[in-house]
């Protein structure tokens, strides 16, 4: 069993650490997380391994990427089996700030990005991505890594932290890890925990719909028909609601035109209490 | 005749001698200027040499922060001119991108500052404050100096950038240096060039008015009282109108309380084609 990682919990002693790591000449790659760690995130940290010789993850359910009606409060809180996973990921380091090291009072400054938080998940959740732009950017300035990681499976929130922190010229590499999935494809996710047994059987619907869409488009499909199946198919296999099913560009995540490429299919659904997201490539 | 400085218009160039600084172990201070450069500049040039072994000057007349209607166009740009005083003022480096360096295609991303940036010029200007804190996070970021420094003229620009600073947990030190004066008490500004002769004869009845304002509130008068005479005393002396004369905290900028310290006067009036701001303490 692999040591658990050190753990710190406000700005100064994150910043010590790997002010002392690359004084050493050891490159550091941040994985923020809001925690409820699953092989997705491991996922994370294995290919940061790759990216560099220190590895620092954090733990933040940060609040102001929720809406007042979703789910801050109920989302899962387990940072004692977090750091299992940590320890067996071999991760140096954690960072678990607490919200009011965070958001000390008087906090007043939100990054915003225009235009892709303004459509698919923006839509349903206004302001979540101004939530996350700017803790992205605050996690990223408090530790200051060579490359931070984040999952393809929130690909919008990807496309906003890249375009961010190009825009602000943080000075840190972006790198996208490709989604880990369950055998049946099911994209993993923290909220799969919401799931009851019977709507962990619906559940992967949501992917082979997804799938298919991204092949009749890449075969020649109509963008508009192939999403539409695909909105129907989750809706028959019994998901509650569907919020988009979209084929979109993978860079601007403006709609994709017939036979434009690098492309993306994007969906979120709904299936009892949990609202599901994926994304696969076309 | 001191030499002129190496100048710098991409962010590569830059972070390659800052970086090259750094790694000799020299400090490195950033004074981000409009250009049009006066003795109130030299004055921030002077105080950055005490703080850091290399001081980085930037000129960039930042498009995002003018209203449609302000002075964008006519602003004046003058870079040989300014490199002559950056020379004297003993300046390493002078990073002047261009608008395409600042701000390339796709560019979507506001850094915005609540509160602050809603009161005094924030009413008549919407939106500035947003372009300030936008541009001086990238600069600052793109620079990475020890320590970054702003003219207490601009009082409410330099309050918003210490708030985005600490709140984005931007790793600099935010320094303000107070306010360089003509003999007749007008605060140097680049905007003063607007001024005819006539108007410039008027002009230093602002700066009168709010140190009479700051003397009797500290004196124990009504801050309300004392301000509103500070208005009529602008008016009077011949400015065209007042956009504001208000007594604040000089932290939060909230409404001074009577008796409450430390505080601050803060004025804007306009004068022919200017506008004129300035502040002094209580």
């Amino acid at each position: 069993m692999a040591d658990a990682p050190a753990v710190v919990r406000d700005v100064a002693a994150l910043r010590r650490q790997v002010a002392a790591w690359k004084q050493q000449g050891l490159s550091v790659a941040l994985v923020p997380t809001m925690g409820a760690l699953h092989r997705g995130h491991a996922a994370l940290m294995a290919r940061a391994h790759t990216l560099a010789r220190r590895v620092v993850a954090t733990i933040f359910v940060n609040p102001t990427q929720f809406g007042p009606h979703e789910d801050f409060a109920a989302y899962p809180r387990q940072e004692a089996r977090d750091l299992a996973l940590l320890a067996e990921a071999g991760v140096h380091l954690l960072y678990a700030p607490n919200v009011g090291v965070m958001y000390p009072p008087g906090f007043a400054t939100t990054v915003r990005v225009a235009g892709l938080t303004e459509m698919l998940c923006g839509l349903v959740r206004p302001g979540h991505f101004d939530g996350v732009a700017t803790v992205v950017t605050k996690l990223v300035l408090q530790a200051q890594p060579d490359v931070a990681l984040f999952g393809e499976k929130d690909y919008q929130q990807l496309a906003v932290i890249r375009r961010c922190a190009a825009d602000l010229d943080i000075p840190v590499r972006i790198v996208g890890v490709p989604t880990v999935r369950e055998a049946d494809g099911l994209a993993l996710s923290s909220r799969n925990a919401y799931l009851s047994a019977a709507e962990r059987a619906v559940a992967p619907a949501l992917y082979r719909a997804i799938v298919a869409a991204a092949a009749g488009i890449a075969a020649g499909a109509d963008p508009a028909a192939a999403t539409a199946a695909a909105r129907e198919a989750i809706l028959a296999a019994g998901f509650g609601a569907v919020d988009y099913v979209e084929a979109r560009r993978a860079d601007t995540l403006a709609p994709l035109a017939r036979g434009e490429r690098p492309g993306r299919v994007l969906a979120a659904a709904r299936l009892g209490r949990a609202r599901l997201i994926d994304n696969v490539e076309i």
